[in-house]
C-alpha cells in the first residue's frame, strides 16, 4: 500500500467524539458540514484500504447526518434500501471503530443488518423493500400504545424505486393512516445507468426549467409580501407541486398515488435538508421528499465515473489510482466468459437476445449491449419482469439468455415457474454469483438456486467446472427445448486459455475426472467445486484412501449411467456442491438412489442449514465444511479403505 | 339439476357457425352484438351446469369479440392477464364444443394455456404478467423478418395492473421501439373489492365530471367545424388526455410513464371499441386503452354481487339461484378454520395483524377484516409487498399472520427469504391451497412450497391433519420466535366439531397415529394425507401387511425421536405428502437418515416431477399415485411382511 491509512483522531476529532446519534444531535447545526466532511474522509481512508461500496455511501452523507439529527433514532426507524449507502449511518451509530473491519470475517457487515445494531431496523441488500418495511413499522407504531409518535423513514434510491416491490409499497402507503416519510435519494444512477420510464420521468421533473424559474419567483413574491410564516411553510411546499404540475404539464406521479410530494432539493445541503425535514416531519399522512445527490460526492474520480466507483476495490486515497489490476496471466472472471461467449453465439444466431435486470456490468451483459444494443435489454431492478419478458420473447421465437445473480433471481421465482417453465419455453438462465460470494455476505450468497429450481418440472440445471463447459452449455442450449439454468460463481474462472471451440454436449451427461484403481469412494461434484474434489482426491489417493471423482455437470437431470454405476462400484458416495445441502444437489442424488433401491451411504458436503455471513470465499467454504481440507476430512471419516 | 342445459344450436345458430376468429371477421359489424349475446348465453348455460369463473368472462365478452374482429389472430398476439375472463376467447377460438368439459379431467383448461391452443399465446393464471409477456412478443416480432407488422395486445384488469410485475412492465414498455397495445379492462373490481392508490386514481380519472363535460363540448366543437378527419382522429384522442390533465388536475400516470393513453370508453359497446381499436391499432409506440366494464355483465344477479359470482358453483341459469349449499353436517373449509381461529386469537392478543394479497374472501381473512379492520390489510395483488410489510410489522413488535395461496406465495419467495427469514422475524405464513387444488389446474396447484421453503434456514414448516392441530399451531406460534409456515389444502377440513380448546404444542413433535403390533412398515405422513394413510393402514393390516402411521405434523424440523425410532423399528419407510416429491418432505426425511447413517429403504409418495393439469382433487391424487389405493399398492410392492 502506497499510502498510510489515517486514523480517526487524525481525520477529525469532531467525528472521533461522536459515539451515537445522540452525540450528533447535541452539535450546533453549523458544525454538521464538518461532520459530513469528516465522514467522507473516514470512508475514503477505510475504503481505499478495505474494499466496499464506495460511491453510494459518499453520495448519502448529508442525508444520513440530517436524518439522525432530526429524527430520534433508534426509537424512530430509518430503513435503508439496498444498503450500499449506509456507511455513514454505520459510523454514526456506534460502529465507527469497527468500520475498518467491515465485510471481513467476524467484522461488521457491509449492509445494514438488524442482528448487528438496533439502528439497523431492517435487513438490506436486495433492492426496493424499504417502503413496504417502513410502512409496516409506521402502522405497527400507530397501533402500539406509547409508540404512536415514533416516525418511520424509508430511504430509497431512484433505481430501487423502479422495482415492482417499491411500486406495490407506494400503491399501498395511502390505504391506512400512517405518517411514513419516503426519502427519494435521486442520483440519477443505479449501479449501471438507470433505465425505465420512471427514471426519465424523474429527470423531467428536475430539469423543468420554466417550473424552477416560476417557483423561485413565486417563493420570492410570497416572502417579500410576508406571506411565508412557519405555519404555512408546508402549504407553500405543497403549492409548489400544483404549480409544477401546471407549468410542466407533468402532474406528479406520487401525488397521483396520494403521497404528498416535496422537492426536488439539493441533497448535499445538510442545513437545507434539516430545515425541510423539520417542516414536514410532523405532518400526517405519507410523504415523499425528493433529494438530488451526486453519487461519489466529494471524491472527484468517483463523481466523474460513479459506475466504476460503485465498488472500486483498493485505491490510493489521494490520487484515486486503482491499486489492484488483474494480471494478464490470470483467468478471466466467469461472468466475462459468459459475456464474451454470448456475443460469439449472437454473431451466429440472430434469435439470441440478452436480458439482465440492473446488472449490466456485473454480469458482463454489457458486452452484448455494446455489440447488439437492439437485442440487449437491461430492464433495471425488475427481475420478475426480466424473466416474464424473456418468456414473451421465447414464445415468439427468440432465444433469450437471462443473466441474473442467484440471490436476486429469487425475486423472479414465480416468473420462472409460471411464465417460463409450465409452457417449457426455451429461456436460458445464466445464474451468476451462484454459491458463496464472499464479502457481500448473507443477503448476497447464491445458496438456494439448486433447491428452488430443482423442484420445477421441465427445468434443466447444470453447473460447469471450467470455461469450456460453460461455453458448450450455452452453445448447446440453442439446440435444446425448454428452460435451462446454468449456474456459475462470482470471481475468476480456472483457465487462461478459455477460448475453446464450441462442442455440442449431451443433456444429463457427466464425466469421470479422477479414476483410481480400487477406489472405494466416489465424490460426485457439480460446478467448480469439482476442481476442489480433484485436489482432495489427489491427497487422499496419496494417503491410500482410494477415491474417484465425477463431475456430474448436471444437477437435473442426473447422469443415469454414472448413477447406476456408482452404487455398484463403491462403498460410499460423497456429494459436493457450492450451495445449501437442504434440498440441493446431494438431495437429488439421494432421491435417485431411493428411486432405484440403493441404500449406499451418502455424505453430503455443501452449506448446512444455517445463514452464512460475510468473509472471503475461501474462509466461508472452510467454515461451512466443503473446501479441499473438509473434503479430505469427510472422506477419511467414512472409514472406507 | 332443475334446468335442462341448452345446446349451442338452440342458443344461437350464429355462434354455432363461428369455428374460428376468421369466421367472426367475415361477419358485418352489426351482427356482433348478437354474437356477444350468444356468447353470454352459452357461458351462462355451461357455467350453470359446470362451475368455473363466471363474472369476469361475462364482463369481457365485447372486448374479446372486438379484439378478434380487429386483430388478425393468431398471427397477432393477445395475452390475457390472469385468464378469468377468457371463456369467450376460448369459445371463439375453436373450443366451443369442448367448452362443456372445461376444467374437468382431460377437458380444456379454465385458463389460457399455450399447450392447448395457438390462440392462447401465454400461460395465464397468476396475475400481472401480461404486459411483460406481450412486450416480449412485440419486441421479438420487431426483430423477426416478416413478423414486423404483427401486433401484440395485453389485456389486463384494474386489479392486476396494480401488481408490481405489471408496474415493472409499464416502466419498461417505452425503453425500446415497439407497438404494444395494453387494454385496461377496468371493472373496478378484483375478486374482492379493489384496493390501493392506483385503483382510486383510476376511479378519479373516470368520475371527473368537469373533464367529461368539457371533452364532449370540445369534440362537438371540432366536429361542427369540420376539424375531425380520419387523419387527425388519433390526435384528437390524444388531445383529450392533455385536456383531462388540465381540467382534473390529474396528469395521467400512464402518460407520465411515456405510454399514450386513450379512454375511458364503454367496454360493452362493441361497435365503439372496434372503432377505437381501428383508430389506434397502427399507431407506433406503446399505448393503453382504458375500457370500463361491468363484472358479471348480462346476468343481473352477478352484476349486483360480482364478488359472489366470481366463481359461483352450480346455479339456475334462469333465476340465478345457487344450487349447491353446504349442509350443516359437513365440516367447515380449512380456510374458515383459519379465519375463525385468527379472530379468536386476535381477541386475546392485540399484537396480531392479518395480511392478505387480494385473497380476502378466498383465505377467509375477511373474518378478521370484519371484526378488526384496523388490524387487517388486504394489499391487493401484491404478494411481495404483503410479506415485506409483514416483516416491517414484526420488526416493530407485531405478530403478523400472512394468508396467501401456496402457488401465489411463489411471488414472494425472495421477500420470505430476505425480508423475514434472515432476521428471523416472527411472521406466521398461513399457506392456503397447498397441494393439488383440483379444477383450477396447473397454475394453481400448491406443490412446491415444502421444497422452496425447506431450504431456508430459520424457517419452520408444519402441516396439520385436522382442525385442532391447525388451531394449536396458530395459537402456539405466538409463543415462538422466527418465521413459521403452516400449509393446509383447499376445501373441507375433516371434523364438524372443529372448535376445540387451544393447547400448546411443541415445535418438531409429531405423533404416532396407527400402532400395529409387529409392524414392518412405517408410513410418515404430513397434512391431511395422514388421514389417507390411516385408511390405507387399516386395509393393509387386514391383509396382514403390518403397517404403522406417523403424522409428522412438522416438515421442518423433523421429529428427532420418531426419526431415530423408525429405522430401528421397521424394514421400510413410506413418506406421504400432498406436494412435489422433488426436494419435498420425503426428501427431508431421507436427508435426516443420511445424516444419521441409515440406509433404510424409503419409498416416497407425492407428486412426481411433472406438471399436474386440472381435474378433481381425488382424480389428481389418484393419477399421481398418492391416494389411499396408491398407498396400499406402494406398501404391498415393498414386499416387507
Amino acid at each position: 500500500m502506497s499510502t498510510e491509512k489515517k486514523d480517526i483522531e487524525e481525520i477529525s476529532p469532531l467525528l472521533a467524539a461522536i459515539n451515537s446519534p445522540a452525540d450528533l444531535r447535541m452539535l450546533p447545526i453549523e458544525q454538521l458540514p464538518a461532520v459530513c466532511d469528516a465522514l467522507r474522509q473516514y470512508i475514503i481512508q477505510n475504503l481505499s484500504h478495505n474494499p466496499g461500496h464506495f460511491a453510494s455511501s459518499m453520495g448519502a452523507v448529508e442525508i444520513t447526518v440530517a436524518l439522525h439529527y432530526v429524527f430520534n433514532t433508534p426509537d424512530d426507524h430509518i430503513v435503508w434500501d439496498v444498503g450500499h449507502q449506509a456507511y455513514a449511518h454505520k459510523i454514526l451509530t456506534g460502529r465507527r471503530d469497527a468500520f475498518p473491519g467491515q465485510r471481513k470475517l467476524g467484522g461488521i457487515s457491509g449492509f445494514p443488518n438488524p442482528m448487528e445494531s438496533e439502528y439497523d431496523t431492517f435487513m438490506a441488500g436486495h433492492a426496493s423493500n424499504s417502503i413496504s418495511a417502513a410502512l409496516g413499522m409506521a402502522i405497527a407504531d400507530k397501533n402500539t400504545p406509547g409508540h404512536e409518535n415514533r416516525k418511520s423513514v424509508a430511504v430509497i434510491g431512484d433505481a430501487s424505486i423502479s422495482g415492482g416491490l417499491a411500486f406495490e409499497g407506494l400503491n399501498n402507503v395511502s390505504n391506512n393512516p400512517n405518517n411514513l416519510l419516503i426519502i427519494l435519494n435521486d442520483n440519477d444512477m443505479s449501479i449501471d445507468d438507470n433505465v425505465g420510464a420512471l427514471h426519465r420521468y424523474l429527470s423531467d421533473l428536475i430539469t423543468s426549467a420554466p417550473y424552477n424559474r416560476m417557483r423561485n419567483n413565486l417563493y420570492q413574491f410570497f416572502k417579500e409580501h410576508g406571506l411565508i410564516t412557519e405555519n404555512i411553510r408546508g402549504r407553500v411546499l405543497r403549492l409548489n407541486n400544483s404549480l409544477k404540475a401546471f407549468v410542466s404539464n407533468h402532474q406528479n406521479i406520487f401525488e397521483g398515488l396520494n403521497i404528498r410530494y416535496f422537492g426536488p432539493f439539493d441533497g448535499h445541503d445538510v442545513g437545507r435538508i434539516i430545515t425541510v425535514l423539520n417542516e414536514i416531519k410532523d405532518m400526517q399522512g405519507p410523504r415523499i421528499l425528493h433529494l438530488r445527490t451526486t453519487k461519489g460526492k466529494g471524491f472527484p474520480e468517483a463523481e466523474k465515473n460513479p459506475s466504476k466507483w460503485h465498488a472500486p476495490g483498493l485505491f490510493d486515497p489521494n490520487t484515486g489510482e486503482r491499486l489492484k489490476k488483474s494480471a494478464d496471466s490470470e483467468p478471466l472472471k466467469w461472468q466475462e466468459i459468459f459475456g464474451k461467449t454470448l456475443v460469439e453465439l449472437a454473431d451466429a444466431d440472430d434469435r439470441i437476445m440478452g436480458i439482465t435486470a440492473g446488472m449490466l456490468s456485473g454480469t458482463s451483459m454489457s458486452e452484448m449491449m455494446a455489440k447488439y444494443p437492439k437485442r440487449t435489454f437491461d430492464v433495471g431492478i425488475s427481475e420478475g419482469h426480466a424473466v416474464t419478458f424473456a418468456g414473451g420473447l421465447a414464445s415468439a421465437g427468440k432465444r433469450p439468455f437471462v443473466a441474473i445473480y442467484s440471490s436476486f433471481l429469487q425475486r423472479a421465482y414465480d416468473n420462472i415457474i409460471h411464465d417460463v417453465s409450465i409452457a417449457s419455453l426455451p429461456v436460458t438462465f445464466c445464474i451468476d454469483r451462484a454459491g458463496v460470494v464472499g464479502e457481500d455476505g448473507v443477503t448476497h450468497h447464491g445458496l438456494f438456486d439448486m433447491a428452488y429450481l430443482r423442484c420445477i418440472p421441465s427445468m434443466k440445471i447444470a453447473s460447469p467446472r471450467n470455461e469450456a463447459t460453460l461455453r458448450n452449455l450455452m452453445y448447446s442450449s440453442l439446440k435444446w427445448e425448454g428452460p435451462l439454468a446454468i449456474r456459475y460463481p462470482r470471481g475468476k474462472a480456472v483457465n487462461t486459455d478459455w477460448h475453446t471451440p464450441f462442442e455440442e454436449i449431451t443433456i444429463g451427461k457427466g464425466e469421470q475426472i479422477v479414476s483410481t484403481p480400487g477406489a472405494k469412494i466416489a465424490i460426485l461434484a457439480v460446478g467448480p467445486s469439482a476442481n476442489d474434489a480433484v485436489k482432495a482426491a489427489a491427497i487422499l489417493n496419496e494417503k491410500n484412501i482410494k477415491t474417484d471423482v465425477y463431475d456430474m455437470i448436471w444437477i437435473k437431470p442426473l447422469d443415469n449411467e454414472i448413477m447406476k454405476k456408482v452404487p455398484a462400484s463403491y462403498d460410499a458416495i460423497v456429494t459436493l456442491e457450492d450451495g445449501t445441502i437442504t434440498g440441493g444437489f446431494g438431495s437429488a442424488v439421494r432421491e435417485w438412489l431411493d428411486d432405484n433401491d440403493s441404500g449406499i451411504k451418502v455424505k453430503k458436503l455443501g452449506v448446512p442449514d444455517k445463514w452464512v455471513n460475510h468473509g472471503s470465499v475461501a474462509e466461508l467454504k472452510h467454515l461451512n465444511g466443503y473446501d479441499v481440507d473438509a473434503i479430505i476430512e469427510a472422506v477419511e471419516n467414512l472409514n472406507c479403505k
